[in-house]
């Protein structure tokens, strides 16, 4: 088996990139605008670094006004795609090379299917994987569970506002903190989804023990055992657990790279079947990290509001944008109270904090009354810690700080798969969050690949983990939470090892 | 009406007091000879406050060995009918005249049904408990909801050891506490529990949000929809909750005043119906506030666990005992893992800690995964403040006083039931605890009772709450967690009063 084998840099033709992918008679002008000149960047027409053409000249050649020029370019920098540069104009953002994004497939009809997760082989390296990251003191590296930067932590900021809870608090910190939960959080999170576009009263929040219990909380009051949930294909792994967990089907919606869930295959989905709500993570989709452009937020929004079925956003990694502003959640086109948007601190600030909210909207009563049934109460000076923090504007400050890490780790770990990585590798190039999506050729087995890796004391987790039908068995997810190091590197360099070891061995 | 009626005071009749209702052949001699002299008790023979036979004469008059009559007496005294003035000898336990206790029942064979917790009237009066107790800076008075004593709380002390929490437990605070939980203060609930008698190690613990999370942790663990689950006739709210929100069937079994599960009931339940787990509070039972002796305790342990049946032990009253010793738990007779005991801090040290735990015994690894995949993990700074919080001794201190002030607070609300509630009324004598169990005559209707209450701004709890098959119609469960005061007594009075005018309005 050759040592080095060139990763496939050739560059995309046109038909493995989509012309316009997401635009249809929904998309805005100004939004078709930058769609064609986001294809010119993708098709290296222009490159990184390389300064845009002017507005004017944008207002000229595509013969619209020049509002729409600037909200074109405004939203390609929102999506990281542009940066300003102040008194010079908008650049190609730099990146180094990363290995190309997989094509976007032609979807066949949706199947739907009961979970595969508690059966065979996924079982087992499920029971493995639990295994190790339960073991205190382990060794390996965990490449394919979320680790934050440890180094990111604000730890003597958080102290402070930890320490000083009991005394703020009083005693009625230590009565049950009965939902919606600390008012001081609710309006500190009320305000910071408005520089995020969403504008909510502390009132619209109910507090829960992280983002898991909220998502679990919102299913159980919108759907019942049976009743079928569209996600995305693939999906987080908890989206799989708590499906299943819960006795309901999933209906797996493909999706697009940079857009999020196909669209069009939702709403022809949607007539065929009879969808009782739809799971999605629209901003920095896990694992793709791919953000959905706000026009198809508007669309999803609409499209099951239409339809009365409610949406649980799963905003969790939605304070994690690499481009130049934040990403506007779903839950901001929402008119009807229909979309629940689930979310918690433990992919930002820290992983243990265990304090998470629910936009309950419409089902607000039901939430309550369930979160009171399952854990009653949240941890009161935990949750007034982290109001005081975001209170003195350290969280906005974190989160700026956070962005650039990840963002720039990212970049390290995109510049080094192709020299490990097989030949015909595909990754997902995120937009923000925390994972990264590798679809190695088919005849990689996720699975062996896996366990393999474990015996190099290496983690990570194979395709069938993020499918309720266990698809997707040639990919693995990556994270790129540990800074860069020899160590990280020696891991991706054993793991493409471990996959071109395979590759050969069927020839 | 009479505004006094006087309240049943004629001493109890051979007829309503059986001669040994728990004594059967498992019953040792000096459990026995505790039994005969309770009776004197309680039937006035042996009063408060007067001395009772000396070791010796109880030697000769039984004919049982010195060694047996200290065993019996220490027994009494443990079950807080004795205690010992040092170089003088046993007494009576002093107390104000209390209301007559009811009379055990004939129980019919049981009678397997689904809850109606969710239905009619039942349901009604549930939504308007639960918009009142989510009221913030209500009026009203929570006369059947558990409420503490918030004088009793060490708040300085809490304080103290929650402000040093992050320091001490540094930057891993922030991050996953994943199970079983903090190993500090695992320890320091293994030490505790030793001196209740269980012998367990830190390892034998996983810690939980609260009490809630563990019993639903354990019947997950056990059982599954339409599961059989034995549980006590009357018995707590959350587990009529618990078993009707995971689709379980519930087996009520009968208590019987001072002894809790009647045992014999159980026995031959086991051999009609297929039973899947029992769930019982066998030291200070909400509501009775019985304790189950120690030898129905291992009885009940063995009777199940012959048959492999689980036990969850809901322990949340267990520290609250007002005899002389502290309550062994049932779980100290488990041979074969099959106790799962559950509690935490949230009925004595504070609501809103959420520190709870679980033994999980032979369903370890379930219980440890069912956890991860629920709330993943707990707080890791309240764990350790309150391991730190009995490290230093001060959880031992602060229960020496929490058990005299509730038990001293006990006697208050017991002698002021004669005085407002109607003649007929029946009350469960609590050994621990922190609720009344109040049978009035037949005709009263708690919903009513309890609607009533609400108008003149007070909270009882109606007893069909306490039963998965809407019994116990006359009956209610009020707290003595509140100090007692003017308030509460007009409370009391206030509630008698429309007790009685039901009844008169029946004439």
């Amino acid at each position: 088996m050759p040592d080095k084998v060139e990763f496939n840099r050739t560059p995309r033709t046109k038909e493995t990139v989509p012309s316009n992918p997401g635009i249809t008679s929904h998309t805005k002008r100004y939004e078709q605008v930058a769609a064609q000149i986001a294809g010119q960047i993708e098709q290296g027409a222009l490159r990184p670094g390389q300064k845009v053409p002017s507005l004017q000249r944008i207002h000229k050649q595509f013969g619209v006004s020049l509002s729409t020029a600037i909200r074109a370019y405004s939203l390609m920098e929102k999506e990281g795609l542009l940066e300003c540069r102040p008194q010079s104009g908008f650049y190609v953002t730099p990146r180094p090379p990363a290995p190309p994004q997989p094509a976007p497939k032609v979807h066949k009809a949706s199947r739907v299917e009961m979970g595969s997760f508690n059966k065979g082989e996924l079982f087992e390296i499920r029971a493995m994987v639990e295994k190790e990251l339960l073991r205190p003191d382990s060794e390996v590296l965990h490449l394919g569970t979320i680790e934050l930067n440890p180094d990111l932590l604000p730890l003597a900021a958080l102290q402070k506002s930890t320490a000083a809870g009991p005394r703020r608090v009083g005693p009625k910190g230590y009565l049950y903190n009965w939902p919606p939960g600390d008012l001081s959080l609710r309006r500190q999170l009320a305000r910071h989804y408005l520089d995020r576009g969403l504008s909510l009263s502390a009132n619209d929040f109910l507090t829960t023990t992280g983002c898991t219990e909220g998502i679990q909380l919102c299913l159980d009051a919108v759907a019942k055992p049976g009743d079928l949930i569209a996600v995305e294909s693939p999906s987080c792994v908890w989206s799989q657990v708590f499906i299943q967990r819960k006795g309901l089907k999933a209906l797996e919606i493909p999706t697009l790279p940079h857009k999020g869930m196909d669209l069009d295959f939702l709403e022809k989905s949607l007539r065929r079947h009879k969808v009782k709500a739809c799971l999605s993570i629209p901003s920095f989709h896990n694992p793709t990290g791919s953000l959905m452009p706000e026009a198809n937020k508007r669309r999803l929004v609409e499209m099951l509001a239409a339809r009365d079925i409610p949406l649980i956003e799963n905003d969790i990694n939605g304070d994690l944008s690499f481009g130049g502003a934040p990403a506007k959640p779903a839950k901001a086109f929402d008119k009807k109270g229909l979309v629940l948007l689930c979310s918690s601190f433990s992919k930002t600030l820290a992983t243990g904090l265990r304090v998470g909210w629910v936009t309950p909207g419409k089902f607000y009563g039901e939430i309550k009354l369930n979160k009171i049934l399952g854990t009653m109460s949240c941890n009161t000076f935990t949750e007034s810690s982290v109001g005081h923090f975001m209170e003195q504007g350290l969280y906005r400050r974190f989160l700026a700080k956070a962005r650039k890490f990840y963002a720039a780790n990212l970049q390290a770990f995109l510049g080094a798969l192709p020299r490990f990585f097989p030949r015909g590798t595909r990754v997902h190039r995120p937009q923000g969050g925390l994972t990264l999506w590798v679809e190695f050729p088919k005849g990689v087995d996720s699975f062996r690949l896996c366990r393999e890796a474990m015996a190099e004391k290496i983690l990570v987790l194979p395709g069938p983990f993020m499918s309720s039908q266990g698809k997707f068995k040639n990919c693995i997810r990556i994270t790129y939470g540990y800074p860069w190091s020899e160590r990280v590197e020696k891991a991706l360099e054993t793991v493409g090892r471990l996959a071109k070891e395979q590759l050969s061995g069927q020839k």
